[in-house]
């Protein structure tokens, strides 16, 4: 069984970008609105944060409820678990995801700045430097054989897909512009040459965008 | 947690059958050729069967690798299980699917002659009679929690669909027309008034329909 390295429902606007610019606590994506980006996600069945039943049972929801399959450990930039920048001056925040954080598995946060791993629930927070292969080795060792999620931003994608250690992508682009902020791509087409792709429309209005590996 | 039935990876031609006419046991799909209808699942990297690496991931590898989650039990007709009609005479066949059934779930199968039930690798299959409504009430049972899988044929999947036992529906449309066998529908616009529906055309030239209810 192959260990694979996904990226799996990566929000980007139309004009590529996975977040917004200032970036505050309250703002995790900046000037951006993360409603409008995940509401496709947000109205399926499978949402790990619906409070309510029901929801619907398409296309989107099948590319939300495959998050958690067979994965075993994810990679995320110090700006998905932070908007501190530089040294941690205090340990007591925890991510913006509470108690029960949707992860599920070990997490990397990259980072130059040391602090001790801690756990929420079942889900592992490990905070370590070096470049994208290393990482990328501790988190498949930790995933027992399962994927490893790279996890966002758009910076991290990128560092990712520019070491060329990423077999598939699912990015999900929503039917909004943001003008400026956090750019994953200027355009899909410049991962064709070392990917397939299937460009997949839903009805909730964003597009679906799968690439593996050639 | 909603325990559903569902209908998954189900495949009809552009005319809506989901086999031939005369069944054999070399033709397990009458006149139809297997190979055309399932095509688009055999060419993904979650193809069940695959023999060597390699294989899309793509949009129908998503729905390929979706076959098996979180069911805990099939519901099947006697036309999936065996060519043969009426009283078993033997219980030497034990199905196609050889000593590693794909199932990895219990298997009610639906016939009015009784036959003792029997495990091959991870899979045990049942033999039972009664309306729809009994069977799948043994079925959620065994299911433990999990949801039922109505894995066809296309009879089968109509009987559920009259008692109104069915939450969702994928049925991949793919692009061959077979003029006669055993019907599905006449248009998928005959579940309209009790489902929601999307329709999503794949590179591979079939066309997912997936229906979940209103």
């Amino acid at each position: 069984m192959t260990q694979l390295v996904k990226v799996q429902n990566f929000v980007v606007s139309q004009d590529g970008f996975g977040a917004g610019e200032d970036q505050t606590l309250d703002r995790p994506f900046g000037h951006a609105d993360p409603g409008t980006l995940f509401a496709w996600a947000g109205a399926t069945a499978s949402w790990p944060n619906r409070t309510e039943p029901g929801g619907s049972r398409g296309l989107d929801d099948y590319l939300t409820r495959d998050f958690a399959n067979n994965i075993g450990a994810e990679i995320m930039g110090a700006h998905k678990f932070s908007p501190h920048r530089g040294p941690w001056r205090d340990h007591d925040w925890q991510g913006w995801w509470g108690d029960e954080p949707p992860f599920h598995t070990p997490v990397f946060v990259l980072t130059h700045h040391e602090r001790p791993s801690f756990t929420l629930s079942d889900t592992t927070f490990h905070f370590v430097g070096g470049d994208p292969a290393d990482v990328l080795r501790l988190a498949k060792e930790a995933a027992g054989g399962k994927d490893v999620r790279i996890g966002g931003g758009a910076t991290t994608i990128r560092a990712f897909l520019d070491a060329d250690l990423v077999d598939t992508l699912h990015v999900a682009v929503a039917p909004v512009s943001l003008g400026h902020g956090v750019a994953l791509w200027k355009s899909p087409d410049e991962l064709l040459d070392r990917f397939h792709l299937d460009v997949v429309p839903s009805s909730s209005g964003v597009v679906h965008h799968l690439f593996w590996r050639r």
